[in-house]
């Protein structure tokens, strides 16, 4: 089925101008879009498997910044307590992360993904090969990366150790479509200048991303105005290694010196607002970074953090968090914060050229709402729908590159059950070791 | 159908001690629990209709404390523009609210609300009638009240008509065993002091509740404290109407003094946060007046303001801004949010010895969430796991009275495709109504 053709939709192209094609047809072929239109394209494609999106809302695939996705194991654990990080994830990790776990989490947070309408996602976590496994097995979109810290890992008996883990992994995955391995130091505070820059050069010499967590932690804030009398931010640009193939996660604590940075070197941002206001971290100047055009997209951090993987939670949140602390209900309208958990994604993963808008070349990466559901009724602004009412229970279709994997809410290729069942079978033993820590 | 036994599901009571019954039975005979227990209690009850929940949850049926349910009809339109209360809503209402707008918009967002588990609401708008016709329709539980204003309003012709209206509505109604008539002042800034006095003493005439906004709105704080050198609260509460029968919506300009006024006189309060965001309102004092005992629910507001009638939508936000603002992660742990969306909201509706918990002697209102769907697993917190990860899709089951209402997902006894056509059938009046203001 290489050659599908999707009518009866409402298209947001979400191109530059913002068209938006009502009754439209995208035709299909292979990985690409070849063509877009009104309803009289049809009779052009001849053979083409039809999809009949019943009046429904084609939009790009939506794209999550940054996330943990195996830690779906870990979900509705500690959620209300302080200082989880040190109390109970790190713990927790040492005790039960596993190839299995890894496995078996990205299974089923990929899943969950899929049936929310993201097709791309941007990870870091241990083991980091499982998640390729099951990323290229469920067929999505991912940029992955494995984590180097300080202190011995999961998956490293040593400090560092991580960062020969990377270079492997880069090696087995760099020729993948789906995938693109990176490099993840974990955070400016779990590593020492000399990794973080060994890891800027292992990032180089394969011309992959390099993601970390970045002025997230008050912490992390005080040790570098006191050590160095600089920002996170500044710090890491004193080592040299921000630059446009930087995806930096969070960025709650920066300033307007920050911003220019920032700006200036091309860094992507992933904008995590569900979980660093559940985590009470702060708000990242995430409006300002969108008015000076900088590559912002939206992220959920790991579902320990964020709880849900879609992205569909985040908009309003975005939209709702900015608008009070701005105290300006026009910020940010509704129309923006779809750019930014589509082409903005694509552009903050520096994958603009290949998906983020409905645009003839791109690769279809595309999600079909259904506007059946009593949520979606009446529509007047589609926009503000998607943000304001939609949730991830309407997305009915979702295609990545050109195949389709969710068709009628349902995960396509594989065994849901099963996938259930695994993530399910580790639910003791995480209990138990909860109870120890 | 009037004997049902519910089995299969994991209870949540939300009773004082905050019971839980794992492998739980509950056992309705006409409008009431009659029985609670474990899974032994089935082979007690012989010839009832059995509910298999599959593992799901059960909790109390969620209260929305405030809304303007026929405002459904506008929903989506100028969602981010300024002023929208004098330049959208109050020119729209003008022009095309009417009988058949309010109970077109009323029988579909009560389809919502039942949907995604709202068992009872608290309303106020035109032509109130209409809400309680589509309401006693529907067989949801309702605080109605007739809206009273200082200009003329969709259903009068001249300034305060609304409280003639109101008292033909409570005679209609107050018989109802479901439908409450309410006596709905608009605001104080809408009201003379004499006939916000009036609107009282027509509520203590009849015993019914009084509803109105408070202190939500930046001009109404101004005009109190530069007239009277009081704020809102102090100025209602100085024309002696604050009492356990009031139930006052936003309460976001509020300070300590406030607070103290509010706890004395019983005050119930509509905490809506989802609207409050959206409008860059501010914050309520919610923690405060949750800490003090106060009687807090949480509340939609209409969807023109907070888009969805649900309240599962308001948890997380309610969770998360708090948690921002006081730069505290374990602030309003996810019990205590599940509290205000059930007995919470009980209580600011004085309906905490019919509702909101799941205990004997008290009406089925009922709801089970599915534990299926993807983003309901794993659950090791059922609270987290509501307030967290949980959706108005995860909604399987809803009993109002100990009548089912909504069965696989489905609202049973209304023809939802009739429902949903009238009120699209307004739409293009609606859209070139808004063209022309």
């Amino acid at each position: 089925m290489d050659k599908i053709l999707i009518k009866n939709v409402t298209i947001l192209t979400m191109n530059k101008a913002k068209e938006i094609i009502e009754n439209g047809v995208v035709v299909i072929s292979g990985k690409k879009i070849i063509d877009i239109g009104d309803s009289s394209l049809e009779s052009k494609y001849k053979g083409f498997f039809i999809i009949d999106g019943n009046g429904g809302i084609l939009m790009p695939g939506m794209v999550n910044c940054h996330s943990h996705v195996s830690m779906v194991a870990f979900r509705s654990l500690a959620d209300d307590e302080a200082d989880r990080l040190k109390k109970y994830i790190l713990p927790l990790e040492k005790k039960l992360v596993d190839k299995d776990l890894v496995y078996n989490g990205a299974r089923y947070g990929i899943c969950e993904m899929l049936l929310s309408g993201v097709t791309t996602f941007c990870d870091m976590y241990y083991y980091e090969d499982e998640v390729a496994r099951a990323a290229s097995r469920l067929g999505i979109r991912a940029i992955l990366g494995e984590t180097i810290v300080n202190f011995p890992s999961p998956d490293s008996k040593e400090p560092y150790e991580g960062l020969a883990y990377c270079k492997e992994f880069i090696q087995n995955w760099h020729k993948n479509d789906l995938i693109t391995p990176a490099v993840a130091p974990h955070a400016p505070y779990t590593n020492d200048s000399e990794h973080l820059i060994k890891a800027y050069n292992l990032s180089q010499k394969y011309k992959v991303p390099l993601t970390m967590h970045v002025a997230e932690m008050d912490y992390e804030y005080k040790k570098y105005k006191e050590e160095y009398n600089m920002t996170p931010v500044q710090y890491l640009d004193s080592l040299g290694i921000l630059d446009k193939n930087f995806i930096g996660a969070h960025l709650v604590l920066v300033d307007d010196k920050d911003l220019d940075i920032l700006e200036e070197r091309e860094v992507g941002i992933s904008h995590n607002i569900g979980a660093n206001s559940k985590g009470a971290k702060g708000v990242a100047p995430a409006v300002k970074m969108y008015k000076r055009g900088m590559k912002i997209g939206l992220g959920t951090d790991g579902p320990m953090s964020g709880n849900t993987l879609d992205i569909m939670t985040q908009m309003p949140l975005v939209g709702k968090i900015h608008k009070l602390f701005n105290s300006d209900r026009t910020l940010l309208p509704a129309k923006d914060i779809v750019e930014m958990a589509t082409i903005g994604g694509a552009r903050a993963l520096n994958m603009e050229h290949l998906i983020g808008t409905i645009e003839i070349g791109k690769r279809a990466d595309l999600v079909i709402l259904e506007t059946e559901s009593v949520n979606m009724q009446p529509i007047y602004d589609y926009y503000s729908t998607i943000v304001y009412s939609a949730n991830p229970s309407n997305v009915d279709t979702v295609i990545v590159n050109g195949r389709i994997v969710v068709k009628s809410k349902k995960i396509l290729h594989v065994d849901f059950n099963d996938i259930r069942r695994s993530l399910l079978d580790m639910k003791d033993k995480i209990l138990s070791a909860t109870k120890e820590i």
